[in-house]
This record gives structure tokens, sequence and C-alpha cells, in this order.
């Protein structure tokens, strides 16, 4: 099957093996995958990606298997944020049939462990034309939502699960710094819970016209406008939890110092290199900071109720669909904030 | 009056003018002043304090005064850990009379603001024979309780404080990184309020039996024990929460490399100088970080409490009692961490 291929540092078009289903798996047609910024991260940076993991299977609860890491010197067919048709079935599957068009989190078993599917050497993700996904972990996509806008309740998952890690209730303020696919994700999940205001802080014009559609109060340009002060001037009394949903260098920082006395700053952007944060000044404020990362399951089938529902209009974010062949340029088209939100893979497209 | 004053960036024994009750103030004599690492600090970096309280007054909530901040370039007399004997009371006092021993927040309010006793050019602290406290934050020494114990009322509040605000419950596990008089603090009121296993690290000997003292289950010394090591040894089940109590660069990155998956790191060490993380390790995690500091009314009258009642018995944290003549020399001997934990001083000993 054709497949866009990370191998040695670089995205290749070429045919990889086709998968077969085990017990309890399913194998897929990909219907549609978003490009996330993860993948990006990892095309450019694959050493940092396989520290994260290594960190990341430290922290696994003690009896729970670590999920299995990819060796970056072999071939790796990323993709994690896909909707898909069932072809066939292996053993053992109790619900899914040849037809069916199904989300799942990207983590499949086997034997031999658990896998995470898009960052695998067994498991291709979304850029190919086949996946090999676990039926316990696929969910139906309800009848007559598209297909391309299901692919889309991966990353809503993530904003969803940032908000709910928070301490914002229903009338509660929020900045949220960067309007990238995660920060999108964070406003629409905020705007669903009832928070208000809701500051979206931005340099591209493109992203800030997004976070309005996705529910955001009040947008402003961080190279003109700071963020704090446009909360201030339309709101500056309700309860106020910055979101950091940037994930560059300094600007943890930067939501630390508009942060008020006691607030919460919730770090979803995930900045991969080291940062430099003032102690001493989230200290003279007893700032809370909550990392988080991912979403549970439950998580998962509510960012896909919500999209199939209507409460959550996701359309607004693709911003482009593409062959396989594309994924490269897009890649490459995605270092351009201004042009795109989320790029969809759509192979044959 | 005599007086360990502030000046220049030096400590120098000299008298100033006696000070003078206002309405709703009492003149008190100093008995006992513990000498915090916040005044070493100040001392050596004065312009770093002062950064440090524009923040704070900037975090101060709406409606409320800012504290007014001191003059570096003018004379200060620190010391904000006391007991004292009231020897006169303004106009307007309603319970304080001379003869009666209490202990103080080291504010003092009066038509010109609020004033940090100890850090103001105004109100000098209990490095000096007087000082000037308000009425109504005054507390009575409960009968027969040493006023010298009672002066570590402040440290251990600060402790106190740092407890409430973290997430541990009876029962859970906790590490605390630095055995200094907040260390201390900390693991004496995780030990009040039933947390196990406490494990404390420390690389003096001296501080790791005065945790033990302190009530902690297992004491470590990090050159040679990895302190999450060692509460894996001892429990490694629990819910465990981090105490960062050294405020050195670095360390809070080591707490949070120890942390569980999920886990609370509590900062209540004061990193003056700006400090590097590993966002993508917190992310992976999903730690939370919490930035504690100083205490409320309540945590100041409950730490008087518990010292007086007999809970918690801090005569093991005074290392050592010098006049006001010997504070400069105990300034530096407070530099070496094996030889003390808490250094009173005691006017005229």
């Amino acid at each position: 099957m054709q497949a866009a291929v990370m191998r040695q540092g670089a995205l290749v078009i070429d045919d990889v093996p086709d998968p077969t289903p085990g017990p309890g798996q399913l194998l897929v047609r990909t219907l549609a995958c978003g490009i996330c910024g993860s993948d990006l991260h990892t095309l450019a940076h694959p050493e940092v990606w396989v520290e994260m993991a290594e960190e990341s299977a430290t922290a696994v609860p003690d009896g729970m298997p670590a999920p299995k890491m990819m060796d970056i010197t072999r071939d790796v067919v990323m993709g994690h944020e896909f909707s898909a048709e069932v072809l066939a079935v292996g053993e053992n599957v109790g619900n899914a049939k040849p037809g069916d068009v199904v989300v799942s989190m990207p983590i499949t078993f086997d034997p031999g462990g658990i896998h995470p599917i898009g960052y695998s050497n067994d498991y291709p993700g979304g850029y190919a034309e086949q996946m090999i996904l676990s039926d316990l972990l696929s969910l139906a996509v309800p009848n007559g939502l598209d297909p391309h806008l299901a692919a889309l309740t991966e990353p809503m998952a993530v904003g969803l699960h940032a908000v709910n890690a928070s301490v914002v209730k229903a009338g509660d303020a929020a900045i949220v710094l960067g309007c990238g696919p995660v920060g999108l994700a964070v406003i629409a999940a905020l705007t669903i819970l009832g928070a208000e205001t809701i500051v979206a802080a931005d340099f591209s014009p493109t992203r800030r016209a997004l976070a309005t559609v996705m529910g955001a109060h009040v947008v402003v340009d961080p190279a003109t406008t700071a963020p704090i002060d446009a909360w201030r001037e339309a709101d500056g009394r309700r309860p106020l939890t910055v979101f950091e949903a940037v994930g560059a260098p300094g600007v943890l920082d930067q939501a630390m110092r508009m942060a008020p006395r006691l607030a919460q700053v919730v770090v979803v952007g995930v900045c991969m290199q080291p940062d430099t944060i003032s102690p001493m000044r989230a200290v003279t404020k007893e700032l809370s900071l909550r990392f988080v990362f991912g979403y549970d399951p439950t998580e998962f089938a509510q960012s896909l109720e919500r999209i199939a529902d209507g409460r959550l209009d996701v359309a607004p974010l693709v911003t482009a669909r593409v062959p396989i062949s594309g994924v490269p340029q897009a890649f490459r088209d995605l270092g351009d904030p201004e042009a795109h939100a989320k790029i969809l893979v759509v192979p044959g497209a």
C-alpha cells in the first residue's frame, strides 16, 4: 500500500507491506488523517521524541505495560488523528464489521504489548492507505457525520482534557495563548463549558479569526496588545486561568508573568526544549501550574459525540485536504501559521 | 536603642531611634527573633528582594493596598520571626497591656498603609531591642510557653501553609528536598497531618538528624541515595507529593524528574534566580506544580497553638542564641548548613 514514510529523518512516498489484523484487531482503510504538530516536531527532532517517549514509559502506573518504543532508524508511518472504514476483522472481534466507519484512540494491543499507532515500526498510522486498529478501542462514527470531521475527534479531545484538568468552571475567565489546533481545541472546550470571558492570543490573523469561530469573546494580536490588558478591559474580575498552547521556549514564563495571584496556568503546548522560568515570581503569586497531555477514553468518546451532535463545529478548522503524495509538501506548508489550521490527509483525494 | 542595621549592603550594629506606637499599635521589647534565610538572601541581593516585592505588590487582590516597599538605600532593621513583651500601648488599643508576651504576623498598619515589619524603613524588625506591632494582629503567647520557642511560630506557619496548600492527606507519602528551617517546618506539618511515609533529603547530617526529630520516617543523603529510590524501598505505593524546600537553581527540575505521573510538586523554597525546567517531561507525566508563599492569619495562629500545646516541639531547631551584636557573625555562620538550623537573636543575651 502507499504511505508517507518517515525514513532517515525525511518523509518519502513509498509502498509498504499491507498490514494484517491479528486477534481482536481490525484492518481499516484510512478515510482522513489530520497532520499534528507533534508529527512535525518528531520529523525535525526524532531524538527528542524518543527521549520523551522513554520518560513517558517510566511514568506508566505500576502493573501497566509501557508502550513499545519506535526505532527511529527504521521506517515509521506517522498519523494518529484519523477516521477509517473497516475492511476486514481478525479473530475474536465482537463489534465491528466491514463497512463500519470508526475512529479510535491511536493505540493498539497485541501479544507483544501496547503500540502507539503512528509512532510505531509495526503499526502504520493514517498517512498510509490502511491501518490496524483494536476492536475494543474503536468507536463507530454516528450515522451521517462526515468522516473528515470525525478525524478531528483526537485533537479536540486534547483540548477537552486540558479544560477538564483545569480549575475553570462555567462563568470563569480564561486566556488562551496560541490558536493553533491545540489552542483552538481548548477554546472550543471552554466555550462548551460556558467559560467567559475567553481571551485568545495569536500573531496570525487567520488563527485569530478561527478563535472567534470557536467561541473566543476577545482575540488579540500579542504583538500589539498584551492579552492580560485585553482581559482587564473586557472583564478583569472573574477567576482567570491562563492556557499555554504555544509550546515554545519563553511562553510559559510569559503566562506566569500575566497570571494573577493564586491563578492556575495550564500547560498544554509541548515545549520540547528546556525552558527558563522565574520561580520567585511564581512563589510570590502562589501560582499553580498544571501540565496536561493526551486524554482518557471517556474524553475521546465525548469529543466524538460533541462533533457528531453539532455542539462542536470543526469544519472551519480544516484548511486543506491532500493525498498521501502531498504529505511532504503539507508538512512544509504547516510551517507557515498564516496559511493553515488543520490539513487532512485523504488517501486517494 | 541598639539594632543590627542593614546599611549599604552590610550589617552594622548601631543605635537607632526608639520607636513610638501610634493608634492601635503596641510598643514591644523583642524577646527573641529567628534569623530567616530570606534575610540572608536580602542582605546578599537586596535588588532581587525589591524586584520580588514589587512583583508581589502587583499581585495584591483588587481593593487591597499594597505593602509599602522598603528603600534599600536607607537603613533597614530586619527580623520577622519574633516574640516580644508589651511595654506600652497607643491609643485605641483594646486587648494588649504592658507585660503581655505576644507574637504577631510581621505586618503593621498605620494611616500611611501596610508595612512589612523587618523589611521596612519605618518599622524595625526583631534585630532591634524594640518594635511596633499592631494590636489587632498580635496573639498572646499562652501561659507558660517559652518565648524563645514562640518565636518559631512564623517559620512553622510557612511549613503548615505549604502542607495545607498541597494535596497531601493523612496516609499519603511525601518527599521533602532540603531540611533547612523551611523543610523542617514542612516535615513537622506533614507529621501532625499523619502523612506517611515521609522521606527527607539533605546533604547535612545535622539537618538529617533534625528531620528525624521532626518526624521524617526515612532520611537520605542525596549524594549517595536518590530520594525517590528511598521512597520506593520504604513505600512506593501511596500517593506521593514532592516538596522543594531548597530554593536553589536546578532543584525544581530534580523534583520534577523524580515525581511520579500525575504527582504534585510543591515549591516552598524561594529560588531567586531564573531556573530551567523541562516542560516536556512535566507534560508527559502531567505534573502539577504548586508554588506557595507565607501563610494566612489562621495558619499563623494554629502554628502558635501547636507549639504551645506540645504537639510541635521546636526546641531542637534552636541551635544557637546570640545578642544583637552577634547578628553579623550569625549571618556568616548560617552559611554553613552543617552548623545550624535556627539561630535566635536574643537582645541582652
